[in-house]
């Protein structure tokens, strides 16, 4: 359990991200669990290496607990599926060499807020899943032992040396607050009409964001450093970029067309144009030399492979069918931060416009996200 | 995360209790956390029992890491109070020996169906209490790694040797099941009218009901002695008898009334008949010596404390303020399995009818409940 790594400003339109972000809780149609298989598809993208990293070190300490941690696995389908096909891979590699399998220790982290209770329902039909792996690969049923451990992984999350292996898709682009640069010293935004760095924007801008990444990540290594066995791994995958500018246009596309979204509400009158300028999201996305940079000067941990890949969002080749799947992706992640700021009430306005925005895009051009992932050894 | 261990005839009126069981969610007016205090009220009584085995354990073992399970936790402001209390009494055993305090693993169980996320929105209150008595009694802050851990405690929850101390208040009278000896070999139910032991039922209700305890607590304690260290402890509360006769008024007298409430509405023509004699609720209050019978035939833990106590139901010396908390009550704990068998809209007026039931009763004489609290210590 982290402690909250956020200060607050009595000025300053302060969005405490540890305990109002969180992916869209519940089953329904607008919930993060119907609205998560651009991420699903990150994922399978990573799929095997993840496995194979975590079977290698299971292969080279062969513990009697084989623990294995999953940050930011959010709820729905997809926070189940990386500790299962671990599962599988240590589970297949015991049969080959005739040996028991492990007892799995499995830690599902996320924030507080996530929606914990929609994972743990699911679990009968985990267990069965399992069950029936098991079975058709010819291995023993493994002792798996699930814990959902909540906090914010900007901080200690588990007791000393106590992690073999741990992975993270599609989190960690996520900062733990809104990069306190982006408001003047008198508390006036800088950013305005932007909520992500854009081509438009000040110069500031992309230091105040690259500075909190550098502050996030570097204690995201020191934590993970007094947690994981040496010899552990993790592997982390997160939105990114290619180029060493900030200004990216895969990574800034989609937050460019949420502001133009915004823009066209403020003009209807729904919407206060101060309230516009004063929102920003805690998001980041690093190119692979940031860090790099950031693994190098934490020290505890060595970068052992690194990839970037691209996720084509305009995958059916049906703009409105694309567009929608993006849009009811970012609604179901970013909800909560927009009701928090702006109130509840805008929300089906605005991914009303949105939708409307990334379709016209999306027929315009192929839309593609970058995403990179990395593989780090502790020392 | 244990397995299932019920099985389902076709014919049999089943409840999977692992998937049906839960304390009513939320923090409303009818949940549970809003009606608990009588559970705060027997743990209360425990409290110091608690606390000193837990730093015994600690005393004896001092580990780097303490590891601390609450078995049944429930959500609610009671979910947290024990392990609250067990860090404040190490911590202050650590500060007088002038030793820094451990690494505190905390474990809170309970089925996968309990309502897990309002405990943890509560994390951060609970981070800050933890920081002011840490303050306030001059040891160093702990580091605290709490996680939920979903599951049955009628099988294996924790890794093997992982645990040093457990508690578990108010939550092993609930049976893995409901007893199959409960209806015939025609699957006919056996003890109609009833839905526990009463003096009515005929006797292979009250084998049915001891058999079943007899098998689940055997497994419980089968499951814990695979976890727990060596020197490690349990502290077990739960509704009990004083007596041998499985038929003890002051266990099965708020059933009683359960079943006459349900006695008025099938007379009202709101229930049917065969419905509440196929009921029975998966509940068992032992005495003293049936415990001490299965820890002994188990034999991997020593009975070290016996404790039996009584909890005064009418506190207040209110009736009907009395008769509405211990109705609350059991509607908060009873709402689920009530629904799933007899639909949803009958439990306002079946609670209805069973306030006043019960506030008559509490007019008439004090209404008492037997717990009964022991300490096993790991061989």
């Amino acid at each position: 359990m982290a402690s909250s790594l956020l200060h607050c400003s009595d000025k300053l339109p302060f969005m405490d991200v540890e305990t109002i972000l969180h992916m869209k809780e519940g089953l329904d149609e607008s919930s993060y669990a119907q609205n998560s298989s651009l991420q699903k598809r990150g994922m399978d993208t990573l799929k095997s290496l993840i496995v194979n990293s975590a079977t290698d070190v299971y292969i080279s300490q062969m513990p009697e607990r084989f623990t294995v941690a999953d940050l930011g696995c959010s709820s729905g389908p997809n926070a189940l599926c990386l500790v299962e096909d671990i599962i599988g891979g240590v589970g297949k590699v015991c049969c080959r060499s005739s040996q028991p399998p492990p007892e799995f220790s499995v830690l599902l982290n996320d924030l507080p807020t996530n929606d914990f209770n929609t994972i743990f329902f699911s679990l009968p039909e985990f267990t069965h899943r399992l069950k029936s792996a098991a079975k058709s690969d010819e291995w023993g049923r493994p002792m798996v032992f699930l814990s959902g451990v909540p906090g914010s992984f900007y901080g200690r999350l588990f007791p000393r040396t106590s992690v073999h292996f741990i992975c993270s898709c599609s989190s960690l682009h996520w900062l733990s607050q809104v990069p306190p640069g982006l408001f003047d010293e008198a508390k006036a935004p800088i950013n305005k009409g932007k909520m992500y760095i854009s081509s438009t924007s000040p110069p500031a801008v992309s230091v105040a964001y690259r500075r909190q990444f550098q502050r996030d990540f570097s204690l995201f290594l020191k934590s993970r450093a007094a947690e994981v066995f040496p010899g552990g791994r993790m592997v982390l995958a997160m939105l990114g970029r290619q180029s060493d500018e900030c200004v990216d246009r895969r990574t800034t596309f989609l937050w460019e067309l949420l502001s133009e979204s915004f823009a066209a509400l403020v003009a209807q009158g729904l919407v206060e144009q101060d309230k516009v300028d004063a929102y920003n999201v805690p998001f980041y996305a690093p190119s692979l030399q940031e860090m790099e940079v950031e693994v190098r000067l934490e020290g505890s941990f060595s970068l052992d492979y690194v990839q970037t890949y691209e996720i084509n969002l305009s995958s059916s080749g049906d703009a409105k069918e694309d567009g929608r799947t993006v849009s009811m992706a970012i609604r179901a992640i970013q909800e909560s931060m927009l009701s928090h700021h702006f109130g509840p009430d805008i929300v089906d306005a605005l991914f009303h416009k949105y939708t409307q925005l990334v379709t016209e895009s999306m027929e315009r051009e192929e839309v593609k996200s970058v995403q990179i992932g990395v593989v780090l050894t502790r020392l």
